[in-house]
Parts: structure tokens; sequence; C-alpha cells
């Protein structure tokens, strides 16, 4: 993208230019739940947990600590499973659907693992019609209602990839 | 992750390893929508598409074609941007709740850019729980319902990641 000169000085807003520098799908789960949902994306789907932020203060002593967040690694992206606070409305009905799309080379195995670690495989695994990423999909919901399109890539961009020396937005 | 001995010609299988190369979100919109989100996505946020995947086949001359699936550049991700097919049930009500954090260091210019595209704002912009980036973070709306949550790092991430040389998963 291109920069627009600078002003120095002009109180003038032509276009305001914001960076961002990453985009993290967030899973809010029903509480106490996300400890187990962080367990079964390990399983699952081989994510790593790097990090996991807590509510300081617990209800009793048996109830298992609020997660504000935890912080999971997978496939080069940060994905974060929250508990739903107290105080929070659920944010259920968001558009007419968000999913996510995990890009394999063998779909057939990760849908299996998916499903042994407790997802349900929603229709068979088919080809694409080029909605997820171009190759073959199966499509998995997840113990707590998230759905993912396990998908590989097309041929073609499959192709691109090998010849590109690294694509940065 | 460990990759487990090949045993050549053995029928066990003891732990399948399944690697990840990328997790996209899709954003599925009903129909004819699609063509619009992804015109609010370029303004609010900057996105940029590398692609589109459109049916064959249309209804009607005047109508627009269904987008399979657009794909947008943004903060390093793909999103994916879809018209809901007719045969498809919509994705509604998934878990408690799938939302997008959006990282950013300015995140009061990009909550009013956002807003001036179109989305939403849900609350003031505040210091976060953690829950998301570990910063401020303001709540937008988009016009299609989904949930963006446009966050600061936290210092203590900012330093470290200025730290380090890349992580990858």
């Amino acid at each position: 993208m291109a920069q627009p000169e600078i002003h120095n000085g002009g109180a003038e807003k032509a276009e305001v230019v914001v960076s961002f520098t990453a985009v993290k799908p967030q899973l809010v789960v029903e509480a106490p739940k996300a400890s187990e949902a962080v367990q079964f994306y390990k399983e699952a789907f081989g994510a790593v947990e790097t990090g996991r932020t807590t509510h300081p203060k617990r209800k009793a002593e048996q109830e298992l600590p609020q997660i504000i967040s935890a912080q999971l690694q997978l496939a080069g992206s940060t994905i974060l499973v929250s508990d739903l606070a107290d105080d929070s409305a659920p944010v259920k009905g968001v558009g007419s659907g968000l999913s996510l799309c995990l890009e394999t080379q063998d779909v057939e195995a990760a849908v299996a693992k998916a499903v042994a670690a407790g997802a349900v495989a929603e229709g068979e695994i088919a080809e694409s019609d080029g909605a997820c990423c171009g190759g073959r999909v199966g499509k998995v919901k997840d113990p707590y209602g998230f759905v993912w399109m396990i998908c590989s890539p097309s041929a073609a961009a499959a192709a691109a990839k090998c010849g590109d020396a690294g694509v940065e937005a």
C-alpha cells in the first residue's frame, strides 16, 4: 500500500492509514470449558499453547479459573480460546456464519484425527467448489460448536506457492 | 512437534501426524452481499483482494454472480468472503461466539476508520482484560454482523516481538 505524503503540522486528515499486524480468530466457549477446548484443539489439530491469561479471582476453591484467553499457535496463526465472561452477552448468531478453513495436504487424515478427538464430521469429504482452499474439503463441527473446513490447496495454488519467494501484505 | 518413527509396512496407526499450512477465517454473508462486503473490508481494514471465485451460472442477467469465495489479504492472513449458497443452511449460532481480533498500534484510528466505512462501535475503547491482544481494545460489529475486536498488543508482547527472530509453529 502506498503511504500518503506527510504534511508536517497539517490539520487535515485525508486518508487515515492504519496498519494491522495480526488477525486472530477468538473462540469464546461456555465457561468453564475453555480449558477442555484447548485440550481438544491440541489433540485434534496439533495446536501448541503459548500462553494463558486467567482471571485472578475464582469463585470457589473447586472451580476452574476463568480463562480470559489461551493463546494457541496453529499453522502459523494465533487462535485465542476464552471462557465466556459472566457479564458479557453471548456473541451468538454472527452474520450468516463465520467458520475457519484449515489447510492441509491430507484432508482424510486430518478429518479422521479431529473426529477421533471428538469432532463430528458433517457430510462427506468432497471436491471443493472453491469456497475454501480449492482442493478437497471436509467439514467438521467441534464439541464447542465451531465449524472447521478442513481442505487441501488446489493444485494451481500449491504450484504457485512453490514458485513464490514469500508474500507479505 | 516430534515426528514419530516410521515403521515400514507397519499396519498399526499410532499417532497420526497431520500438519496444517494455513488457518483462514471464512465469512459467509447473505447472498449477494459478498461483493459489497469485500468492498467494506477494503475500506475499513485496508484488505487487499487477491482472488475471486464466482459461480459459473447466474440466475438472471441483472443478478450479481454468486461469490463462492473472495480471497483477501489482511495483516498477513487470508480472509475468505463468500455468498451463502442457496442450498446450504446458514451457519448460525456457532458455539458461544467466534470473533476476529485485529491487532494494530492505533486502536482509535482503526475503530474510527471502520466506523466511517459502516461498522458500528460497541462500547468504548478500553484497557483490555487480556482476552484479545493485551493492550487497548475496541469492539466493532461490521454491516454483515461479524464482530471485530480491534486491539493493540500489550507492552510486554510488543517488547518480546521486537527481540524475537521469528516464531514459526
